[in-house]
């Protein structure tokens, strides 16, 4: 496998066809891997907006910044308080303005910790989310890592976010279908009014500090809902379930989309 | 493996040890099913009502009559138009109220057909529901077989029941999560009032007609749901994450409750 650098450099001088812009995200653990992404952007000469031509798509540069909503994960996941873990993203961000790099914070945990349980402070995820955008966060996705999110507490959390005065153009947010909660919650935050919804094709991914947890919300899934309510997305079902069903076999995993596994079923009838 | 009536017989003369009333449902696929069950019943002396004693818990006998919301799902199905189907129901429900037999009642794709797709008429399942109770049925259940129902959909369906003058108390719910909408759904008929949900431990069943199909939304992922919204169920999630865990292993199948999993990961911790 190339290394990050190799894939981070093919990446920017030769984007792959599009017909839209693609948005490529770097998840940064520190200042030195947003340097060395820097570093290839400087020798390659691609600037973070690149507009595009005829041969190639318009790109956006954008990294990925990790804070976490409880002491016991931000300590477990990056070794340090959530204070200090928001002192060393504050120069990152810096970095990354400069450089038009677009900065997407996280703030993990947000709905249960896998250490210190379900009932994690609504007031202090929006302090973090609050302290993100003001360093110059882009956008923030709050991210219910565990899954533990349940419908009204997920409603509890954007109203704190709302009372923090957090516009919700500035938040994404980020369900795990653990539990089986993660439309139930997204269709929380679509009547609460945000419009940014994470999620992985095919349901890939996890949580690592998670037993027994399953992936992000499958985007199959996830589309699948939002047009349902009559809502747009662009996305085509049909094609993302033939995604879903293609990248689960070439990982040789189960594809757990529910959506995607009917919706190829009602195209092979 | 022993035949109906043996199976039947064993469950009216010897049911399992329970805390609290155990309702046998029984399917009954013609009046001759019926007579059968009534058969077993005189000859065992036990009445369909039985209150238990020490030893024994009170036990309720059901039975489990089918009809469906459109003619090519009857046809298939049952071989015979609605119509045909409900004259054929009568009679069955006629004799086992005389016997004091519980009568539920089932609406088959409610919400979405195999064969004619989502848009089923929610006027024509009001009216084969209302025909149902009037028969006598004690209660029916209206099914979205095939996981094509939806949020908006769903709440249309409740608001034409509704119009058609049935009650929530003489509704049950049954959705299927083929397209992860179920627990969606469930939370559409839990704000419209209604209070009786099927489910399956594990997830088990299906839909054979209905291509790609999951399963009956699993009874962990329901009641976490239920539970999350602060409503009482009187279930254990935890016992019933095992039992959904045991019976998956005995019947060798992949365990379809995500709450169940996710449960019995936190336990293991």
């Amino acid at each position: 496998m190339a290394s990050t650098a190799e894939i981070c450099e093919s990446l920017l001088t030769s984007p792959p066809q599009s017909q839209s812009t693609i948005a490529y995200n770097y998840l940064v653990p520190n200042i030195k891997g947003l340097e060395s992404l820097v570093k290839i952007m400087d020798a390659t000469g691609v600037s973070a907006d690149s507009p595009g031509s005829e041969t190639k798509p318009a790109t956006t540069t954008e990294v990925s910044l990790f804070a976490a909503a409880t002491e016991s994960f931000s300590k477990a996941n990056t070794n340090c308080t959530i204070a200090e873990s928001l002192e060393r993203i504050k120069p990152i961000v810096a970095v990354a303005k400069t450089k038009n790099i677009r900065v997407r914070g996280y703030v993990s945990v947000a709905l249960g910790c896998p250490y210190e349980g379900p009932e994690v402070s609504p007031s202090k995820v929006a302090d973090i989310t609050a302290t993100l955008l003001e360093m110059g966060a882009d956008e923030v996705s709050v991210a219910d890592t565990t899954g533990m999110g349940t419908a009204p507490r997920t409603m509890e959390l954007l109203q704190a976010l709302k009372a923090a005065g957090i516009a919700n153009t500035d938040l994404a947010l980020h369900f795990h279908d653990t539990y089986g909660q993660a439309l139930v919650n997204t269709i929380v935050g679509l009547e609460h009014g945000v419009r940014i919804f994470d999620s992985s094709v095919g349901g890939l991914g996890g949580c690592p500090y998670s037993k027994g947890a399953t992936g992000n919300v499958s985007t199959e899934d996830l589309v699948h809902t939002i047009h349902s309510l009559g809502m747009h997305t662009g996305v085509s079902l049909e094609e993302m379930s033939r995604i879903g069903s293609w990248i689960s076999e070439e990982l040789g995993r189960v594809n757990d989309s529910r959506a995607g596994k009917a919706t190829l079923g009602r195209l092979a009838e």
